[in-house]
């Protein structure tokens, strides 16, 4: 299939590869060169303009926040210039508020809109095991299905609302945020009895808690290893307010994700708003004055 | 081995049941006599008092709170007849002042003292693939580990200082309230924009949090079924109240504990003292206006 | 002074009835006709246009919110057509970030921009009883000084950033918010052993809490007398949220702060958006399965 | 009227000179015997044991906390040797539970029981303007309220069962600590933006929280003068505690009783517990970042 792809950071990079890889032909763009010549290397070709991507049969979109799309799609034309027919696949994060405008403008146009937020480290997309999350107009999700097969361990179909998709990853990113809090406060009552951290999260992590979050986030808690961050504090923080404000929206309280923001907050005060997020769980060390 | 039992409720009559299997002879006694006399019917010697239970080599006990051991232990005068070099494994989640009160009664007294708490509901007991947490001198607990492989899955060394096993066994159970905390704003927040709980919950517990807790306590939630509780929200709130004095003694604030408590006082507030903790998730629900 | 005035809510009609009483010219605008008739009454003049209001030496604004602020000054025009020199003053509760905005936009068309956002309810207004916090460039503050004097009890300057101003205005009602909130939770406290709210409350706020916030609220809260609204619900959800978003932006973690939001939410989900928000006190009560 | 007092702390001391000074033969005994000569000089009488305090008509009580009451009224036998009639009078700030405990072994032993908890610093009890909590059997009540006058501004009848005057008094300190944690939030948010915490303050407790709470605590927080401390950080978490705890024990949540507990317990692990318990307000600066 002709794909446009535009975003090509390190979620972005692997998933176009991934695609390229399956057979399809990419046109590729990014705000800066190199990952578009990377890509290049592996077969893609380079876009010259990000308007030259939406003349594809289908636009994938990796783009870092709602500021990023906006720009790109509204304020430079992308869905302007696009072709009819055009199926556009929004593989990233925004918020509920904007994944409700991007549906409404892509009826105005004639595009279909498909939203396709994924579960997974850039390591998971590399390796074609991301969870993708996929909800919008059936026959569009039906076309592109097998784009997504490419790079998918499963597809967990969520209906014709494109904003049902980002629900659910942002509810999924607050469950793993509150994950990381809970370790924090559970390893900050172990240590002041003496109990090591690791101790605490080998025992747990094995038995009750024996899943992928608890047991790849545990052991860089435990190791107290941050960096290279895979996801910084600073977009944790992002995730966690778009779910707080999908909340507010419907009138949901989410008294842990309040708890969760404020323990990002502090961690970027303290100036760690680039270590993976997991860093989080120190605040809670901070708190009871150890280490 | 000569193995004493005190406390056969759900869990303690389970252990017991497991230890006569595998060959021990068992004297127990329980604070009604019906299940003692369910024991005698497997083996076991039913005790005419409690301070019979404490002249065999080992006494086993599993009682519901501080009050009930307090009272049995020291008001009743159990370990003050008991035999020379008994060691006196306790099985239940106690505080962790109580639990450094009984090192040092023990102490005193010249008996060995093992704290053992243990993860699993009844029927993980009956199937013999407990967790147990276990701490105390190192030659009682070299003693007693058959006993305790009589019924774990797992054996988990945790030192000498027998507390620690139950600070462990405390911060496990506030992990598990939090998870419970957060499935329920979870759902609230997908239910809020039209996503069925379940299948919310399908898609996370079977990927990212793809664990024991998160499966078994997301299906009770998923099916709203909270009767039977294999673990009500009166215990609940006891443990979590546990984990917070402990935090407060030794100067660890734990903000997920305190949200956690006040879900869990408003589920009794509101009638459901008795239903599966897990019922504490549907607060989240109620704040949010739904169901 | 020839004064244009836009927004003539509760709130700014009677600002404007007291500028005019202190014998101002005002040129006066609103959404809806039937308050610029009223001030037309009592002598002001009734702008065909909102942009008409800005040819006035002095603009005073006082809308609802940042979108009605947005909508009027910048997409209708209003600054645009702005006469040379004029002096705007923005009186009402703004966003942080939209009072950034707002100054530079200011800058870039040369018009003199001076927050003054008030603390008072509507019959403070009346009374001319307002605490007015005023921060702009100074000359700009001297010039419009006479005019807050007309409504003001007392002017506290705030410096030449104008949104200093908000921050203070933000913060004040973040802090009548927790008192809403203490409140509740206290009367809940006392109630659940006995104690009629009303009289836990007459001792507090008749002597350590002996202020105009705790004795206003108290009495509402007390006689649970919620309607007509001076402040509803919603609005003063609006403001805790931008007492949060300025924390967020500087990294601030304001826990208090989210416990409020958190009740105004759940008061909202239960259809009380439009009560007077000390109804919010209500939130504790229902949790204890009060009332 | 012929007093024994026992518990001259700085409270007591105060209230115990001011009987004196009222003319009433007062028979004092404390732990350490500076304080009991001290009153000695000032014409009371100084008991040699404590049991010697309950032979007088009335007794009046201010000891530090549940176990300083338990071990001289109960195990030092105190309630053992009282006159017949005697009425006892406790005017510290204990548990519900603990008040509730009194209530019962007083009245099996036949003595009047009457909970009279103050309000006021240390200050306030020189100069005798306390706030007086009164609770118990009216006749017991009636018969002390001539003493109450000699150290009060005013009492505050609130009827027969003695733990509801606790309950207040419990209500009232956590509705202080409240206020503490909200200007210290209020202060991170405008300090964030440039603005002094004096000036924030100075405008706030001025105007809409012109109240002796705000007011002298907002000086010393504006100051960060919080030695010499009249009310320990330590004594606050143990007062906020007891609201918790009696909360908790009437299924009340408090969710801004567990923020402050968390706030205090930080404060404590920062090495603060002996300073005034306005320090509270820092934590929230350090969370920002600030200073």
């Amino acid at each position: 299939m002709d794909v446009g792809f535009i975003g090509l950071g390190q979620m972005g990079k692997a998933i176009a590869a991934n695609l390229v890889r399956a057979g399809h032909r990419l046109i590729v763009w990014n705000r800066s060169a190199g990952p578009a010549e990377e890509l290049a290397r592996l077969g893609a070709e380079a876009a010259a303009h990000p308007r030259d991507t939406a003349r594809a049969e289908v636009l994938m979109t990796m783009l870092a926040d709602d500021e990023a799309a906006r720009s790109v799609l509204l304020e430079q034309g992308v869905l302007d210039g696009a072709r009819r027919g055009l199926v556009h696949v929004n593989l990233a994060t925004v918020s509920v508020r904007f994944a409700q405008d991007l549906a409404r403008v892509h009826r105005e146009r004639g595009i279909a809109y498909v939203a396709a937020p994924v579960f997974g480290r850039p390591e998971v997309a590399r390796e074609a095991k991301l969870n993708v999350l996929v909800a919008g107009e059936s026959s569009a999700v039906s076309r592109v299905e097998p784009l997504l097969e490419a790079f998918a361990q499963r597809i967990w179909p969520l209906g014709s609302e494109p904003e049902r998709a980002n629900v659910v990853k942002l509810a999924g990113n607050f469950m793993i945020a509150s994950a990381l809090e809970t370790m924090g406060e559970a390893v900050a009552l172990a240590r002041a009895y003496g109990i090591e951290g690791a101790r605490l999260l080998e025992i747990l992590t094995s038995t009750l808690f024996a899943s992928p979050v608890y047991q790849g986030y545990g052991r860089l808690i435990a190791e107290q290893r941050f960096e290279p961050a895979a996801f910084p504090v600073r977009l944790g923080l992002k995730d966690v307010r778009l779910a707080l404000q999908a909340g507010e929206a419907a009138h949901v309280p989410m008294p842990f994700g309040s708890v969760v923001r404020d323990s990002l907050l502090e961690a970027i005060a303290a100036g760690e708003a680039d270590l993976d997020w997991a860093a989080v769980a120190r605040v809670a060390l901070r708190h009871a004055g150890l280490r």
